[in-house]
């Protein structure tokens, strides 16, 4: 700093003044220019930590997941997400735990110390979580996940909405058969979809047959075995809705094997929108996208509405699932 | 740390040597105990920004890439990178650019100013790259890329071991006739993983039959055409090596469209390992894994090892893609 100030002939002051842009400064315009133009010359990197310490702007927004920068299924999240904190200047720090508490909590730890002005608290399915308290030292939102007192403001998907969404355009094709293949584990999205799916029936005054509604893990070997099943009814179902992209792979094989045309013969939805998946399927696979990359935009703009002082309730946000088409129904 | 000074009955000099571990100084052991007894009693976080200031130790890395975390494909370079720097009480910060330049060098200021320890520069498929220079600035290794002139450390994938790997995996099953699907866009991978197929040919003494050799996109629908091509071919091939698992799948349904079963009647290898796609294909899928996990953490090993000040030329790490067997061959 020193030599800078005396390339440009101001005092050191002058200096700190101007790299912290010190509004209450009367520094001109030509001073400001001299400035820079110096540190520039000389290659200088103005110390961030010692900046933050006065202005406490640290421009950083924090993101705090278990699995979801390493794993396949959420990234989409993490753009979203820095997309909005770029449009902020703001740079969004990404820390995985792998779930570890001792880690999150140390990750926590480091993210206040670096006075990140924001936390999205992430992860990689939508459940309830139960976070750390610190969390609250600063502005933070929840991501693909929520509290059970709803305390925390959160960002997930409309469950229940994607599962009528995807029933829905079953039922707009003529289907009246419709099967739907749900998951075992317990989870917003197990309930949700379910409901989405009777509601949508119901809206369309069809029967609700509950032999029509299995349940396996989600994969697509298990899902194999229960369309065979379905497949081998009296009066088999004449469209999937599978749980999953995954479990629509395993729909695919079922139908092939018994011989029978995608969609002529039997209809598939999924849900997801793995591209990996959904697109190299034969045919491409019709599904209901989760909404990652809105839902780490929609976070990060909650965030910087926060941190930027409002005062709001803790809203619980759910963003829509949309309708991706292909070519499975 | 007046509060802190105050309880623990020492000046606030006295407070800060404990805090930075200021070896210098001579402060008893029991003072020690009574200063953090007191830090604790008062919940006070040392801030960080001042500490880092003084020791100079940010005890962070840095992850600039560009699309590493928010793509599926190679999110577990992330999670064996950060589990790496964990076990050196490190933390891992990453940021992704989506590839852009102007991104890119706010990131690499951003962590520069921050004092990373040491910088990793990943991308999402192994290709040659032009970082910016500021990247010399402090220790930095390549992850997944390489310039030009080979003068910084690099750490890839041994893709021409891949390619041999997965053809003599083919052959001990007593293929003689393997067609290899290979990509359209020049890059490594494709050159070395050619050149592996064809000097395991060569080691095994095959001949290299050109007609077994395809190009196409790396999808689904290209290879399914190519695959249903190379099994009109008069001497159809037993065993087809596709260049990625995604391509693999579009092989699966020429195959099975053929009325052919796998692996009895064609064996299929992939290339990748994303466990997406071959462990939910039916028969699993039997591929080569790019080693993202082993290719992080030994990033993060030599990051560690020049950052400890240590001189070394700038190896060109090669990590071995091992065989992963499921049920395709």
């Amino acid at each position: 700093m020193y030599d800078v100030a005396r390339l440009a002939g101001v005092s050191q002051t002058t200096v700190s003044f101007v790299v912290n842009n010190v509004a209450s400064a009367a520094i001109s315009q030509e001073t400001r220019d001299r400035v820079w133009a110096a540190i520039h010359a000389l290659g200088w990197r103005p110390n961030a930590m010692a900046r933050g310490l006065r202005t406490r702007h640290s421009q950083t927004l924090g993101l705090i997941s278990d699995e979801v920068a390493t794993s396949p299924y959420a990234v989409r999240m993490i753009l979203g997400a820095q997309e909005k904190a770029w449009a902020g200047s703001q740079m969004l720090l990404v820390v995985n735990t792998s779930g570890q508490r001792d880690i999150e909590q140390t990750a926590l730890q480091f993210m206040l110390e670096r006075r990140v002005e924001g936390l999205l608290y992430a992860t990689m399915y939508h459940h309830e979580v139960v976070p750390p308290p610190e969390i609250g030292l600063v502005p933070a939102v929840l991501l693909n996940c929520f509290v059970a007192d709803r305390s925390l403001p959160a960002i997930v998907p409309d469950e229940q909405q994607g599962g009528y969404t995807a029933t829905e355009a079953l039922i707009r094709r003529g289907h009246r058969r419709i099967a739907f293949v749900n998951e075992t584990i317990p989870m917003p999205a197990l309930f949700g979809r379910l409901e989405g799916y009777r509601q949508a029936l119901a809206d369309y005054g069809l029967p609700f047959d509950p032999t029509l509604v299995r349940r396996c893990h989600s994969n697509a070997q298990d899902t194999f075995a229960v369309v065979r099943e379905l497949l081998e009814l009296p009066d088999r179902p004449t469209a999937i809705f599978c749980f999953n992209d995954k479990m629509a792979m395993g729909a695919y094989d079922a139908i092939k094997r018994a011989g029978l045309r995608i969609p002529q013969d039997v209809a598939v939805i999924g849900f997801d929108n793995l591209e990996l998946i959904a697109a190299q399927l034969y045919p491409p696979l019709t599904t209901v996208a989760l909404p990652h990359y809105e839902m780490g935009q929609r976070a990060v703009e909650l965030l910087q509405t926060l941190s930027a002082g409002e005062q709001l309730p803790p809203i619980q946000h759910t963003i829509p699932c949309p309708l991706v088409e292909r070519a499975s129904i």
